[in-house]
């Protein structure tokens, strides 16, 4: 059954839309993301169907986002297979713009966290949350989202969209989701694509090393460097596979822990030969609370 | 004769206000100001007034615009004089956020521009711009105005707003206004009560100096150096003022010019004893188009 999805590709045209649905008192509720569309990206669109008057999602692989040497050029398009399952999941506005559309040549603004955005995949990818935060904000700017929602398995992510919420009184309520994970438990990210079938069944070092460091809380171990060492031997048990970082973390400030004793996020970042994979888990009572 | 404006403290009563406007299609005019308010202020109040069905001031001296050794904690303030200006221009809404109201303890989020920012006064201030930006974001999406309201005087704090809300595609129209100046031409702002009455003599020296630069732009004077030159030579003519920069740029990229055709900003920032006063003057055809 053919629903009737909009697909929008104007700036302009997707602000009038946003304006007049205000002017209506209709909640919007936005999932943003970068296309090539997993079960993960799906569960975020079934809640904001659940939870707003109208539903729309923007497709846009962002450029302030990727630093020099990573994988934009390469990174996984479907435009036609994405436009399907949104039509089918029933969602209103499909958003599409150009990258000349959102960054004009004079572009010059940037929203910078001064302290999330260090730690964890901020080391690594230095520039990153910033390109996240200005394209997070500009698209709550044209879509004037009631309810946004992300991933979790995008934890670092997650935690900076709402720190800039808050700083900038931002008039969107942000929802982060539980990681979808596929049946062998490896957290769905459309960078899965980049594995070999070999490296498929590696991949899967992440998700286990993270069921390690819950059963260690389970079984209340205090020492971070008793989950970090048992967490980085299975990783490494891996041919191909190499830890960018492997962290034990407060779910809020993202500093390193020198003490495990009430919540803590396993939280890690793996390449696996060319393709790097994160993943987290958040260790509470109970355990599985956010997963 | 009382009006009917409003006092607002607290952020989430004033967000409340300012969604109620937009379900109600009201335009809403904003002046973002310091406070200690003079001529200049009422000016763009007025203009406001006239565009918009509702009209909101807000008063903050914003710290986070402010450097270490500058003058935050001297910078004068009337709180009863501003209230009752704003309550007989007729304004509905004044806004007096306390700053712990406006930054919590964790804030970590700020806008940068990465080129307009350095240019003039964000070289002596390298922060400056940082918090004039993020304050301003801030207050826009608290009072969600359709139109805010600046005056020229702050040049280079206009453009830089302008380009913020161009980058991040912010939903309020910024308005430049018109300089508003004392009977000798002094241009009015609240540091001038900082000066004593022979400092306010020589303080004449910026506009002057930017009437100097006027006569050679309609003289066809293509030398920068030659402008620069007159220019420093009469603010260096009186006893206790001071240059912190004279200079001669683009309108819109605050670049230096190397030659004076069409379009050109005299912008300036002098120190007159302790007091650090800034003016500027369009040099266009007609030469006094914005001022």
């Amino acid at each position: 059954m053919v629903g009737s999805m909009d697909t929008i590709t104007s700036v302009r045209e997707m602000i009038e839309w946003s304006r007049f649905q205000i002017s209506c008192r209709k909640d919007t509720g936005f999932v943003p993301t970068m296309g090539y569309l997993h079960d993960g990206h799906l569960s975020l669109v079934n809640r904001a169907r659940s939870e707003n008057d109208s539903v729309v999602v923007s497709v846009f692989v962002n450029p302030t986002q990727f630093g020099p040497n990573e994988d934009l050029s390469v990174y996984p398009r479907d435009p036609d297979g994405d436009s399907a399952k949104l039509e089918a999941a029933g969602i209103d506005v499909l958003f599409v713009p150009e990258a000349g559309e959102l960054y004009s040549p004079s572009h010059e603004t940037f929203v910078e966290l001064e302290r999330l955005s260090r730690h964890l995949c901020g080391k690594s990818r230095p520039l990153h949350f910033r390109g996240v935060a200005t394209i997070v904000l500009k698209l709550f700017n044209i879509v004037l989202p009631t309810n946004a929602y992300f991933g979790s398995k995008d934890y670092q992510q997650l935690q900076v969209i709402k720190n800039m919420v808050r700083d900038l009184n931002v008039n969107t309520m942000v929802i982060g989701c539980p990681t979808i994970r596929e049946h062998d438990g490896l957290a769905m990210s459309s960078r899965n694509s980049y594995l070999s079938p070999d490296q498929r069944k590696q991949a899967i070092c992440l998700y286990d090393a993270l069921m390690i460091a819950r059963r260690l809380f389970a079984a209340r171990e205090p020492d971070p460097n008793a989950y970090l060492q048992a967490m980085k031997s299975r990783v490494l048990s891996e041919p191909d596979a190499l830890p960018d970082y492997i962290s034990l973390v407060h779910p809020e400030t993202l500093e390193n822990l020198t003490t495990v004793n009430y919540n803590a996020l396993a939280v890690m970042a793996v390449r696996i030969g060319k393709t790097r994979l994160i993943d987290n888990m958040l260790l509470a009572e109970p355990a599985s609370r956010n997963q």
